[in-house]
């Protein structure tokens, strides 16, 4: 076999077999195919795509060239959620706690993030103390002990994946539904999930701008874990304003504490229950959605689920007093208004301005390199549909004062993210449709 | 800039700025620029394509990413002719001589051969002391007394387009018209042409096997031409059957010597006269295709050019008696016949097929390291059209011991190469259209 046939067999439109597929993964993966080769491959799957079967032979052999997880020693069926990104996006933490309280055994790998915020790992280290580094063993045994872990990724987990991304980042061929679906779901397959719940954000903050996009990719998600066995299901959720208010690491931890309190944003619980529900229906603790929809309810209610996270951060070393009294967390020295210049209805925010500006602020990396301020970010005032006033707030931003220098320009970015409108604008879905293997189900 | 942003900018489907083009291939060239990024925007232009403005600009940057022949110094226009390659091809070494006779200075760099036979320069080895190696100023010179001399590429031609070549040859991105176009032309202008009569084959032994696709190139070829001031024509020829009846590099040149004599084969003669016809116009002597092929075959009858032939190779150091008595060329040891096995007509030969089995006999390199067997190769015996009794020669096989054990392997390839049917068969046509500046002429 050469690489040279194969790259020209996919560029002439034609399918490759999983043999073919592994043996350019595993040659990528230890170096016997060079980066040039696989760039020519992946802007060929870029125009030609990769059917269904194509795709889930990549997922698996990406999956299995580094550690695969196994969670057989944690009881129950481990259902993991995962979204593609977005600003503003908390529910990890919420949703983790609120599944776990219902019976749903959350073991949790998750990342830091490249850009606006950090990943979950990072945000849940704005908790004084809190370790995202356990090792396996102490892992299992949280998870079976109290239902809910969170770590950040370690070991040597989908290399290939790692390695392809990398080099897909630098050749402009980011954008290919299938090696997206594939990079995803390797992650979650290498992670030892037995289902999958799929949040697919889509809009002006989202990595898919339109519904349709949203759905293919979806959709070719769903089809991996159909294709791989792993119960898989999606949901496109709304990402062309940010999710709830608060965008930054403590400021996400907070609002996601105030949502277990049940005192968060509605737009915010309302997508976390949906996503919930569906853990629960594939975890087997409930029939339907309705049925999950009540107990989650409940779980919040009752107060069980803010009590799992206590557990969790107490397990896992954090100072639980941040989590009884939010304002415990860290803290930024200025808080800046952001004033609205003209009246109206909010028409659209550019969610991605916004997550820039919060970047700026030092809630993201710029670079790998870079170090997260965890207080820092901002908080909306106003979403889609507000009335404004001139002179009213449209957020604070939170600022450590050696960033003061970028405030102009984070500022201008949160006012040029605002798009005004004098007609009264209607509120947004917040879902719009549902991905399952048996077909799209649009809202 | 960066390399990125330009792969994506082809990616989909935009045109690159000459600064934008220039930026890639001084880059790459430099090695600023890394292999994994350029094989995703060939392949990128592969789907894509370029425009005729683009591929100019591509061939500029990569003409002047090395040395620059500045032919000033030599008088008249100088007119280089390349073909795109096949089977049986020895045109150069009677038209060189052919044309240099009428009056038009041919100062040519060949290229060696990887493939069926040697290129030019290696069948010019095979004359006893030739050399291809002048110093500039011996090249200059010799073209100024007797208006000829064929020599390797020296020095630092072209670098940008032999790196990127490699690279496509790794990566499937081969087969894209505006970079074989820009390829061979760099190259071309580069040897510093006036004016250049490209001779694209078309049919089984060609790089193109359809009309088609042959012309798309040609066009490609000429285009450039025209964006960058070079006088460009194109004769689009046969190659859907071997060139002549020799293949093999003593063979060859034995062929051309017998056509300069007239005493060649007849397709091989015409294929020349309308090539040398061509150059003779554009180099300014002769008004006509008319004209220039009257001329010409005053030249070939009256043995000036023969005679042509003669003084480069004493000038270039070479044995004159191997022109004057062919059979002192080197001759192999073994002589094989391959006989019909069915009667007929002969209705085709894969040209490919048959430079396999050259290339089996030695003829050719199979690897860049391979040494060629001056005196191995074919004699066809039969053409397209020609009718075969069972047991009649097609083909007679030229050979040294040493390669016997390849013998078997070869004879069947030839044998298989033939196509016989029961009916009468046409000849072929020479050549099936002219690509100008003003458009395609079909014959």
């Amino acid at each position: 076999m050469r690489a040279v046939d194969l790259i020209r067999k996919k560029r002439d439109g034609m399918e490759l077999t999983g043999e073919e597929i592994g043996y350019l993964i595993k040659g990528y993966s230890e170096g016997e195919i060079p980066d040039y080769q696989m760039a020519a491959w992946a802007m060929a799957v870029y125009y030609q795509g990769m059917s269904a079967r194509e795709t889930a032979d990549l997922t698996l052999h990406m999956a299995s060239s580094g550690d695969m997880i196994d969670l057989a020693s944690i009881r129950g069926v481990k259902v993991d959620k995962h979204s593609t990104g977005g600003v503003g996006d908390k529910t990890t933490i919420v949703i983790g706690p609120l599944v776990a309280a219902a019976g749903v055994p959350v073991a949790k790998m998750s990342g830091r993030g490249l850009g606006h915020t950090g990943g979950t790992i990072d945000k849940l280290e704005a908790i004084r103390g809190f370790s995202v580094e356990l090792g396996q063993e102490q892992f299992f045994r949280q998870v079976n002990e109290i239902g809910l872990a969170v770590v950040g990724q370690s070991g040597n987990m989908t290399p290939a994946d790692k390695k392809l991304y990398g080099l897909r980042d630098v050749t402009a061929t980011v954008d290919s539904i299938p090696l997206i679906a594939s990079s995803v779901m390797s992650k979650k397959i290498a992670a030892g999930a037995d289902a999958i719940v799929l949040d697919v954000k889509t809009g002006s903050g989202a990595f898919m701008k339109t519904l349709d996009d949203s759905i293919r990719l979806a959709k070719a998600m769903v089809d991996i874990g159909t294709q791989v066995g792993r119960s898989t299901i999606a949901v496109i959720s709304d990402m062309d304003q940010p999710l709830g208010y608060g965008i930054g690491n403590a400021l996400e931890i907070q609002e996601a504490i105030a949502t277990l309190r049940g005192e968060g944003p509605k737009d915010l619980e309302e997508v976390c229950l949906i996503l919930a529900s569906h853990m629960l229906v594939l975890g087997g603790m409930a029939e339907s959605e309705e049925e999950a929809r009540a107990i989650l309810q409940q779980k919040l209610e009752s107060g069980e689920a803010l009590d799992r996270l206590k557990m969790m951060v107490e397990a896992q070393g954090g100072d639980i007093s941040q989590i009884e009294n939010a304002e415990l967390l860290p803290q930024a020295e200025l808080h800046v208004e952001v004033k609205a210049e003209t009246a109206g209805f909010v028409e659209s925010i550019q969610a991605e301005e916004i997550g820039i500006a919060a970047m700026l602020l030092g809630a993201g990396r710029e670079t790998k390199d870079s170090v997260i301020d965890l207080a820092a970010g901002l908080t909306l005032r106003k979403k889609i549909g507000d009335p404004v006033e001139v002179g009213e707030v449209l957020a604070v931003l939170h600022l450590n004062s050696s960033y003061e220098v970028r405030l102009e320009e984070a500022s201008r970015k949160v006012r040029e993210a605002y798009g005004i409108s004098d007609d009264k604008v209607p509120r947004r879905p917040l879902v719009f449709a549902l991905v399952t293997p048996e077909g799209v189900r649009r809202f």
